[in-house]
């Protein structure tokens, strides 16, 4: 059996319990990659053994390049995470003629074309199963299992610690900062959370996915994004209560007409739709395609070891390709630099809304507000009038809810603009998307 | 762009299903695959043309050796299904040194060792994604995704029709035989539903799934097979009101300690089990790894275009490495002819219990039976008395509910058995098993 070297960059949590898996299912992993998998050398600022882990100081490098030009090393694997010097390492390991595995979902959002291209020109491989929903093999079942299929649609709680703060807000009442705050206490959030809260690691993670449903590179910047540090608990309750509908932060991509449409936002679901038992760390990933009709991946999207184990078995593909002399003849995702993708302007997306507003007590208010939806187009699906009277900061009002049919995003903002700048309204009107 | 041959055999449902999407998705097929798909020829019992399909009477063989022979095909897909002639022809084709593609779970599971060796020795391919989970990628999961998991659990709602009878029971509380007409008119039972109603469908697919987790084949013979035949909705009706739970027929693959337990029987869930929301021809599969934790794959399990979805997915991987010349150098699953697998004895199955006993209505007779199972070491979660009284055929009787602990299989078999004998009991004991 010949024996396949791996240089690990970044000892942190996922890269711990890589080296974890490697020892404890040594056997295993022979067997299914056909090899000896090897741990050559490790990477990190710190350099320090770890005798849990079997690792002497002396097996450590705070430079990478030592990795790079270690012939031993056939197989680099990044888990350090963010844009730099991630990205460099990344190509410096394709053009010294390593293959790459990687967890990280920013660099591969942000550079995916610089990557792929750089990875076929030098006929390396770069696997990245643990990007996008941790240890839920979504990026195989995409690329591979589906690829028979023209995807239709995606749609993903791709956020772990979101997430978790939602579950708590709904099935514990609690407001944002508290469950925050305990988010953080159960180790689901870090202490600068707002990657994850502003709906940026959703978005990374749901270019990735798009821009291999779709065959051509879908940017962060082509997807508009909102996260979920403003939700009031109050739209929670009230949408559940009047509605009966639930909220998760969705990444959702779709296909029409050879435009792809591209969004990240907290969006309301019916009762009874299956990602509303999504909980906590939890993600799930809906794809729609053309012959298969829903296929649903679900499973932990956070957490040490299922991102761990996304990342072994990674590694185990990559090495049995090394083994048998296969590697790089074909890229991992088939991908063409030349094929560009036409995003559907964020103005012409068709979807249903929740909208609250807040407004003086009086009567004409109901007609002054739909008269103006439906100046704009804004059909009304239904309209409630919760009689919650909130005095708060500003002094006595009324609330309006409504749901609205499939509408133009464009004409919901204009309409709830006009709304927002007339003397009857108290506050910034509430719009939160309804999916189905 | 070089162009790969393909020699399909079966032109029913599902292979039709395949021609349709080839012609549909040319473009983005080929982009994938990295080459041009091409049917070259076709093998089916009747010689005729399918103008819908694009296919002439002259593009149809009844013999399939005309494909074997034919020098521009490099991929046979069988699709007609069975144990004969599909494993000759599978075993043909490869020595032939063709690929193969198949959605035949029977073949695999019967002939497993056969084919991959085969397969092996002569460095082709044979991919089957449609064979389990029909358009869910759950192989690809397994298989690839998963590799860096030792497998713990494997836990499966695997087969549609029984899945739509028992939907139609338990939500239109419909008996068995009503249930079982309506799936045959909604043509999700076939004339002769035997194969799915009595379990061996799930346990083909279970076979496959084990062997594929395990690393060594799982034969059906070694499956414990239960169907849904003798289901009464009586049970049904009671369990989910006195034991809060739901009914489903469930493939259960297990490792501990070195032996494997595979499994196939209707078992109850617990209200609220994500199972219990996979209706009608869906599909979903649990797989539980080391480090991944829990995963579940979902999605439609039958029908014609979710299986040619798979079917053709694996056509563009196959063609890919074909047009790339590395088709068959590392085989598809990882298998050793020589690594066996030891089963665990039924009897030693642990699983908790749902135990119907019907006897004359007189004190005593639960004192009785819970003396016998406690000689047994059937130890009793909860027992319920429900008022129910069937007058019936048998007279006036009255029936008691026992929930188990987990108890070992043989030790709840003897009790029942002994149990039967007694003269308080009326009718044959009711044993369906609980899972988790």
């Amino acid at each position: 059996m010949k024996s396949i070297g791996i240089g690990l960059i970044g000892l942190g949590t996922v890269g711990s319990g890589a080296v974890k898996i490697i020892r404890r299912n040594k056997e295993m992993i022979s067997r299914r990659a056909g090899c000896h998998v090897r741990l050559v050398r490790f990477c990190d600022k710190f350099i320090r053994s770890k005798p849990d882990l079997g690792i002497r100081s002396g097996d450590v490098t705070s430079d990478y390049h030592d990795l790079l030009k270690n012939r031993d090393i056939d197989i680099i694997v990044e888990l350090i995470g963010g844009y730099e010097p991630a990205r460099t390492m990344i190509l410096d390991a394709l053009r010294a003629g390593k293959h790459v595995v990687t967890a990280n979902k920013a660099v591969l959002a942000k550079y995916w074309d610089e990557i792929l291209s750089t990875a076929q020109k030098h006929k390396r491989l770069v696997y990245f199963e643990a990007a996008v929903g941790g240890g839920v093999p979504v990026i195989q079942g995409l690329n591979e299992g589906l690829a028979g299929n023209r995807i239709a649609k995606i749609m993903g709680v791709l956020n772990g610690t979101t997430n978790f703060i939602l579950t708590k807000m709904s099935e514990e009442n609690m407001k944002f900062s508290d469950a925050l705050e305990t988010a953080r206490k159960a180790g689901f959030a870090e202490a600068n959370p707002a990657y994850d809260i502003e709906g940026l690691d959703t978005a990374h993670k749901l270019s990735i996915l798009s821009s291999i449903a779709f065959g051509a590179w879908v940017k962060i910047s082509d997807i508009p994004t909102e996260g979920i540090a403003k939700l009031d608990l109050f739209d929670l309750q009230l949408a559940e209560r009047e509605f009966g509908l639930g909220l998760k932060l969705l990444g959702i991509a779709k296909e029409n007409r050879g435009k792809v449409e591209a969004r990240v936002h907290p969006a309301f679901l019916p009762i009874g739709h299956p990602f509303l038992s999504v909980k906590n760390e939890y993600n799930a990933i809906l794809i729609e395609g053309d012959s298969v009709d829903d296929v649903i991946f679900y499973g932990k999207g956070a957490g040490q070891m299922p991102a761990a184990s996304a990342v072994v078995s990674d590694i185990i593909f990559v090495a049995r390709h090394v083994a048998e002399g296969t590697a790089g003849r074909l890229p991992y995702v088939t991908y063409d630099e030349k094929r560009k993708i036409k995003m559907l302007k964020a103005d012409d997306s068709l979807c249903k809304y929740y909208l609250r507003f807040t407004t003086k007590d009086r009567s004409g208010v109901l007609a002054k507000i739909s008269g103006l939806l439906g100046r704009y187009r804004v059909s009304i699906d239904s309209v409630f009038q919760p009689t919650v009277i909130d005095e708060g900061k500003i002094g006595p009002h009324a609330h309006i809810l409504v749901a609205t049919h499939a509408v133009r995003e464009g004409s919901v903002r204009k309409a709830v603009r006009q709304i927002d700048g007339l003397s009857i309204t108290k506050a910034k009107t509430v719009v939160i998307r309804i999916e189905d």
